[in-house]
């Protein structure tokens, strides 16, 4: 007989993931939490009409779809943005600024690649209702912490507004034509440097290549770069306003001890964005962004028909643990429970059953062997699970009221008395 | 313009529902982790022939199935007991007995019902590769945790076993034909009493429905109720073993605390079933079921060819959570925000930012309000969004280092010296 097989582009998370999974996710909620953004959860299935609203063609292509048994037309989500767009469409009551965080699985029927999976969790932080800096602040203070919360020490959230990006498009006489793929072309000075991205808009047609390289490449403390480019920008009033809003977001971030960074290279692809993107890259191990965002004023609008300002950002959970994984942040943990109790033999079924009680009730994730199997299969099974402690309860433990506690790494031993066990076992956690 | 609709039998979790929910799902987690329980997860979406594989016609009805781009006939989960079968079929060497976990939602597409929607969670715990009394007292017992630890005070969770019920039925000579219709009735006895039962019983033309009825009400302490039945059953060696294996799940549970009861009359509807059943039933408030389960050693081989045997049980979280609320065991707490910064005028956005970091910091969940607006409006929102303390910081507070901690219920305030704030914010929690 042949195993079912799982569908190619998702995957089977098993206790040694999942343990791992669980422990960045409350990590990530609690920072969210400590922040005061709100938890919310919608369906993972919307009207398909919902879904293509807001980018027509492009989502499309990656959505699953189909009619349903009521002959509705209907979608998985493929992103956390359109359908908190439709929650303030509907709950236009909620208090604003609404601060939201969402944490759910998407579905994108694209060509699955290495890392990349059909079925992923999404972790959106939003706030809705205000154009105010201090919003976009909070949320680069939020990946901020995020980062430094998972316990990643070399990273930067980097800030860019699209008023500078265009700005220096502008200045530099780039036609409208071309503006699109120049950018694109911008967005890979991290990856193909400077003589790489001047090459590239050459070859485009672009004129000045020289001096859009020149400025995009600006680098060091926002105090000096943003009055450098200010300068250079200066016939431009829409980019010498965007960068008085990048100042303003990075000395209100920097006050909140956000580890922030201003780079004029960045981009970001998405169309929506209507002013500053910001973007969180991991510099160690150094595998680039992990989390991105930026402020999108007109989405909501499309939905409910009067504008609601937005300010937010989606952090890659599955490209965060496989970082983490890289520099060992990630214990290799692959069991739940602290302590396995094996037990055999006359009259220890009771006791084993009083010693499980206890150790649980102490706090300690406990578990009670249960299959069939002598005192050797037991121990065989504990060391194979990776459990840190055993209790062994045989016939001589239960006439005398012990139990024999086992560190499976260090093969140490303890006879402890029944009526200490409790207080012995809190150790253990 | 017409705001999009939610589909039909979906539900948008907002802050108020989610921030109950969270803790409720944490709880149970936590339950589960004590008794050494290991979470995985799935793919929503598997082959549609792997989820008919279980019980065919029954289940596509209610499954939510389609083609996808790649001219897969795929279909979302509607339970976590398919997934878990295809799980231990392709992962063979996972050590054995496994306890498994799994909190997902599955997809119904059913009409939906009050209280009954068409994505809702699942929440399993299973223990995989033994047939031993003690795998099934572990399911009792947590299934008893798990509510005490939620705070319920007043539930059972019932035991009874599919052996008990055929030889009651083929000792009261009940014909093959009609055994599953009366083994349905039976399952009413908590909702139409002994005669509703005994009325029903021999409307179906079913003989000694009267003695069926006597065997099914024996009500009282398993010592004394399990030997009664044994009299009663004498002549059937599969009912006798039957009650012996209650017997002894029942002492097992009910040693490690569970609030455990033997029930002749609880039948269990799922035919996959095929030793020992339980539920947990709340008698305050009054709702009934709020879990299930049992072994089904013959499922998990239709998969991998081999046998795998199984235990396990399942808790309804929608129904779990709409008793909590019913008996008031679920406050109102609509935000996360235990103190709202209220902050306005000259020089007090640095302080606001130092107050916002020293709040968090202290483990506190603090909102900086970060729109536009005056201090009364800033007011108003708090209340609104029912925050429970706010800190105020004007000009006066700015200049003086000084920080208003109000509480909004009471409306007592305290001037708080900006050194002393990560003292006082940690007792707001």
């Amino acid at each position: 007989m042949k195993a079912p097989q799982i569908l190619s582009g998702f995957q089977d998370l098993l206790p040694g993931d999942m343990i791992a999974r669980n422990k960045v996710m409350s990590m990530i909620r609690s920072v969210f939490e400590s922040h005061g953004f709100e938890p919310i959860e919608t369906p993972s299935l919307e009207y398909y009409e919902t879904l293509t609203g807001k980018e027509g063609g492009e989502s499309e292509m990656l959505m699953y779809d189909f009619t349903d048994h009521g002959d509705r037309h209907v979608g998985l989500i493929y992103d956390l943005t359109v359908p908190i767009s439709r929650v303030m469409a509907t709950y236009q009551d909620i208090p604003k600024p609404f601060k939201r965080y969402q944490i759910q699985r998407v579905y994108r029927a694209e060509r699955p690649q290495k890392g990349r999976f059909r079925e992923f969790y999404q972790c959106d932080v939003d706030i809705f209702g205000t154009a105010s800096p201090l919003s976009d602040a909070e949320i680069v203070s939020i990946l901020s912490d995020s980062l430094v919360g998972m316990g990643f020490k070399d990273f930067n959230v980097l800030v860019n507004h699209r008023g500078v990006m265009q700005g220096i498009m502008r200045t530099c006489g780039v036609p409208k034509e071309t503006l699109k793929e120049s950018i694109v072309i911008v967005d890979k000075l991290d990856k193909i440097g400077p003589d790489g991205v001047a090459r590239e808009l050459e070859a485009k047609g672009v004129p000045s290549a020289g001096k859009i390289v020149e400025m995009i490449s600006v680098q060091g403390d926002a105090g000096v770069v943003i009055p450098t480019l200010k300068g250079m920008l200066s016939g431009d009033e829409e980019a010498v306003q965007a960068l008085d809003n990048i100042k303003q977001i990075i000395e209100l971030a920097g006050a909140m001890n956000a580890k922030v960074k201003f780079d004029p290279s960045l981009a970001r692809g998405q169309s929506y964005y209507t002013g500053p993107v910001f973007e969180a890259r991991l510099e160690t191990p150094k595998i680039g962004s992990v989390a991105g965002g930026g402020r999108y004023d007109n989405l909501i609008g499309i939905f409910s028909g009067n504008q609601v300002c937005a300010t937010g950002a989606s952090l890659g959970i599955d490209r965060i643990m496989a970082a983490m994984r890289e520099i060992g942040m990630i214990s290799d943990t692959k069991t739940i429970a602290k302590v396995q109790i094996c037990h055999f033999g006359e009259g220890s079924t009771p006791l084993a059953l009083e010693c499980a009680k206890t150790i649980r009730e102490s706090g300690v994730p406990c578990d009670l062997y249960c299959g069939d199997g002598d005192i050797r299969k037991q121990i065989k099974y504990a060391s194979k699970k990776g459990v840190p402690y055993i209790a062994i309860i045989g016939e001589d433990e239960a006439k005398s009221s012990t139990v024999l506690i086992k560190n499976m790494e260090t093969g140490e031993q303890e006879k402890v008395e029944f009526s200490k066990l409790g207080e012995v076992a809190s150790q253990l956690a």
